[in-house]
């Protein structure tokens, strides 16, 4: 099957210029670049003087993060010109482990976005989170040789490859042996230290939130990933990496992003459209988007529109609105007028689909379970601090005698962890500042990185309440007040993903967000994407697992009372 | 064991500056770049200011054109900041098949200087040629596993891919089986057959004379090499390269180079040097002949000064002359202040080292065998054309009563080749004009590609000296007149390649140029090099083979008589 696409403007990579030519493809090849009109072939397409770039690529992102199944997520991104991620399935690895990289490798099997794969290098994250399984180096092996795997993900146990953890250092070296890739998550680091990190192996790192950051990790050697998702922003710090030679070394990267973002601003487009916007060159913006992304992952036939590449292209309405229009990816179009056409999503086999989608795996409660019992009047609380994932340790004295220590008039709230991967019965409990529920609670089992069942409430009674939903409706985020279910959205997929489509889930999420703003929360506060990142005890200062108050700075657990 | 390089000025390829620090290395590789004061090392370097670049990359040689054995070409290599080469040994390989490559692979061992092989494409180089065995994709097979075999080597048979020749094809995929390379050999090629001969898996190209085609191959997806050699200078042409984005995608490259000419000009160093007296960026030059090589062969740790790199970098004194006082390979100085640091040469298993000392498989001739019994009056003879390898067909009357023909007040010489690698006796027998010999006769082993024995003289007493010669030196080159032997240079490796040291092989070659010119030769000809080329039909317009004369346009041998 061989088409022609007539009348192109081409983005061309290699040299940064603007080619006016012809494309003959043929099946799912780029087969020439050039004139072809004598060339007999079984179809003409006049793009009509139309820019074609090369299909974008997002070098880093966790799909469960966006809530999206990987039907959704995929018909999401095609329809903004991504026609290829490589994403790290650590969440699902966490609540159900290699089963859950086994479900993500064949729910992205046929789909028409190439979906790539950096095995989890961190699961559990920390000695203190309880996740579903341990994945060990040992376990890692079976999945290296799978096409699509690149290698291994963000290596976000720094300490621990600096100071030559050998748990860690034989994921790098399992990696290296089959001469994939591993992927750096490495903030702030710096000097002899960084130095160290690299020479193990590391090859990219998307934590750059500084220029400095940025320039020293080039100048190293490694791959820079800007990163513009949502819960991360750092494009605006790191526009300079746009001119000189620093661009020859970046890839544009979104590693989280919620759903509503996913539809109402793009995907890698959005990020391309704000350098432009921010007076960056398009072709540079679009070469970091595509070569450099393959360049990085070694994926060969992709990124360029030459000849021997892979036919996956966008056509754009116009270069500085990254407007787009029509996606082909490897030589069949899937996206049409703007309107992804339609495909049917993988067929799971049963048996594992059931272990996903079941993942609330609860030692039965008893009505006290959350009680905490008094030993002492002065209590470490949880500070959250608005706009950011840190926390603060605030000593506060309580009242034990009142609703079991809970201070709603000063914000200081009961927060409790709830382990749902083992039946231990496990439960962190403790006390937070900062989110401003009035009354009634949330829960949720997105909790990073364990995804653990955490609530935060006003009264033992709604925070039960939302336990025992969230256990029927197979995970999700709840909200009850005065012993009512207010409001319930499921993610039965790990008690992560929604099985849902984009646009009833983002109405979902929004409604969600009305609800918890009603009950007080200050609408500065993100109140599920905070909650969520109160449980990772590898972000200072203070975090509550299912364990227990861990303190990150001496990376200890501590006691509630002082 | 730890060095510590202090007061370095690194050149950076990466960010392309220049950034004062210091560099840490333990054993083989860089461990950081930054302070170190604090390392506890076994030594400390001062390079008190001076600058330090990426070790030298040539991505195209071939060493037997060098005339140098592995060992003396390791070291002018050395002296010059080359730490590597990437070479195709399709010389020695027409001489003795794929001992010649076992040969080669094995000499080059244990050098200092990284030898890595591309393998040999096209062995014989056409159906007229009479090498010593037909090197097939079968035999290719169990050299591509070697860790130093990066691919396949120019495919100069382009018409063959593009018409889908099946002996080429298959040697394309064996190399894309094993997940390597492919060099690409395809002068003035445009177009769709330019797209078709990629498409097949070329990965680059060194043959560009004019802008056009080097940017031509860029946008498509080419690496292209910029050959500044002995026999072939594209530097000129080619300067615009080293602006804009072309950079990124282009090598430095040699192909051929003589060996005074490495000794006395240089040899990447030399064509960086040049680059910048025409005012272009250093750093760029350099970056083209460090990273950028690295990259088009997927040397994963060569080509930059960074942590996790090989430690394979040179001190020059002073950047803009590219002057070169110290080399590191690998951690081990192998330069000191200009002088190589003495290594041993590789030992040879002794049946290998003598199949390749004896190449000279000849037929016992006889006295007349060099008679060409006239069949007519009017003969096609060979026209040299000054400064090409090109020839053209011309057609003269020659009186056969005189000297058989051979009509030396209009330059009108006999040309034999005789068959040397299977005892055929095949002899191919013809006139040529345009060398300029006035008396005596020269010959070679060296007579590209299957290095059968050239021999152009005045009269056949001397041609058969010549050859005898030849054969009791076991190959080289030799000029004799009256019946005695003037000059004779013994390439005794195959009849390629010098067992002397560098400087007694210039001094033999300027010897050997000196004697022709007294017999007459235009000091414009570079006699022995132009008469290596006359027996090779791949290059238009006619050409002699131990087959007898080539029409290289219809390709079709043809009469000597018309």
């Amino acid at each position: 099957m061989k088409k022609l696409f007539i009348n192109c403007e081409i983005i061309d990579v290699f040299s940064e210029s603007i080619i006016k030519a012809n494309v003959l493809v043929e099946d799912e090849y780029i087969i020439g670049v050039g004139d072809y009109s004598n060339e007999n072939v079984d179809e003409i397409i006049d793009l009509n003087n139309k820019i074609i770039t090369p299909g974008f690529i997002d070098g880093h992102i966790h799909i469960e993060s966006t809530m999206l199944n990987v039907y959704e997520f995929s018909k999401i991104c095609l329809k903004h010109g991504t026609i290829g991620v490589v994403t790290d399935p650590h969440e699902i690895a966490n609540v159900c482990g290699t089963l859950g990289i086994d479900y993500m490798l064949k729910a992205s099997e046929n789909v028409p976005l190439k979906i790539y794969l950096m095995l989890p290098s961190c699961v559990p994250a920390t000695i203190f989170d309880e996740s579903y399984e341990k994945i060990t180096a040992a376990k890692l092996r079976t999945y290296m040789e799978h096409p699509r795997v690149l290698g291994l993900a963000e290596m976000m146990n720094y300490p621990g490859v600096i100071n030559g953890d050998k748990t860690c250092l034989n994921k790098i070296k399992l990696a290296k042996y089959y001469n994939k890739l591993v992927d750096g998550h490495a903030p702030l680091l710096m000097g002899e230290n960084l130095d160290k990190y690299i020479r193990a192996g590391i090859n990219s790192d998307h934590e750059c939130s500084t220029l400095e950051e940025a320039i020293s990790r080039i100048s190293k050697g490694q791959w820079v990933m800007i990163r513009e998702g949502t819960a991360a922003r750092n494009l605006d710090n790191l526009l300079p990496l746009f001119d000189g030679a620093y661009y020859n070394r970046c890839l544009l990267v979104t590693d989280d992003k919620e759903p509503w973002e996913l539809s109402e601003h793009g995907h890698i487009d959005y990020i391309i459209r704000k350098a432009i916007k921010a007076g960056k060159d398009p072709i540079k913006a679009i070469k970091m988007a595509s070569l450099n992304a393959s360049q990085c992952f070694k994926l060969d036939s992709l990124g360029a529109i030459a000849p021997g590449y892979k036919a996956s292209f966008n056509v754009l309405n116009d270069l500085n609105s990254v407007d787009v229009n029509d996606v082909y990816i490897d030589g069949k179009l899937v996206v049409k007028n703007k309107e992804v056409i339609d495909f049917k999503p993988t067929k799971i086999d049963s048996d594992i689909e059931y272990e996903v989608k079941n993942t609330m795996h609860l030692k039965p409660l008893k009505n006290d379970s959350f009680y905490i019992e008094p030993r002492g009047e002065m209590v470490r609380v949880i500070d959250v601090i608005k706009g950011e994932l840190l926390t603060n340790e605030i000593h506060c004295k309580l009242n034990f005698d009142v609703n079991n220590g809970i201070d709603v008039e000063n914000d200081i709230l009961k927060i409790v962890v709830v382990e749902r991967h083992k039946y231990t019965g496990h439960i962190g409990k403790g006390f937070i500042h900062g989110i401003g529920l009035k009354s009634g609670a949330i829960a949720s089992t997105v909790s990073h990185d364990s995804h653990n069942i955490i609530i935060i409430g006003t009264n033992d009674s709604d925070m039960q309440l939302a336990l025992k939903t969230i256990e029927e409706i197979g995970g999700g985020n709840v909200i009850c007040k005065d012993n009512k279910v207010l409001g319930k959205m499921s993610l039965p997929i790990a008690g992560l993903m929604s099985d849902k489509p984009i646009d009833e889930l983002s109405i979902e999420c929004k409604k969600l967000r009305e609800l918890v703003y009603d009950l007080g929360v200050d609408k500065k506060i993100a109140p599920f994407m905070n909650m969520a990142f109160v449980s990772l005890p590898v972000i200072p200062h203070i975090k509550l697992t299912s364990k227990g108050l861990v303190d990150v700075d001496t990376f200890k657990i501590v006691d509630l009372f002082i």
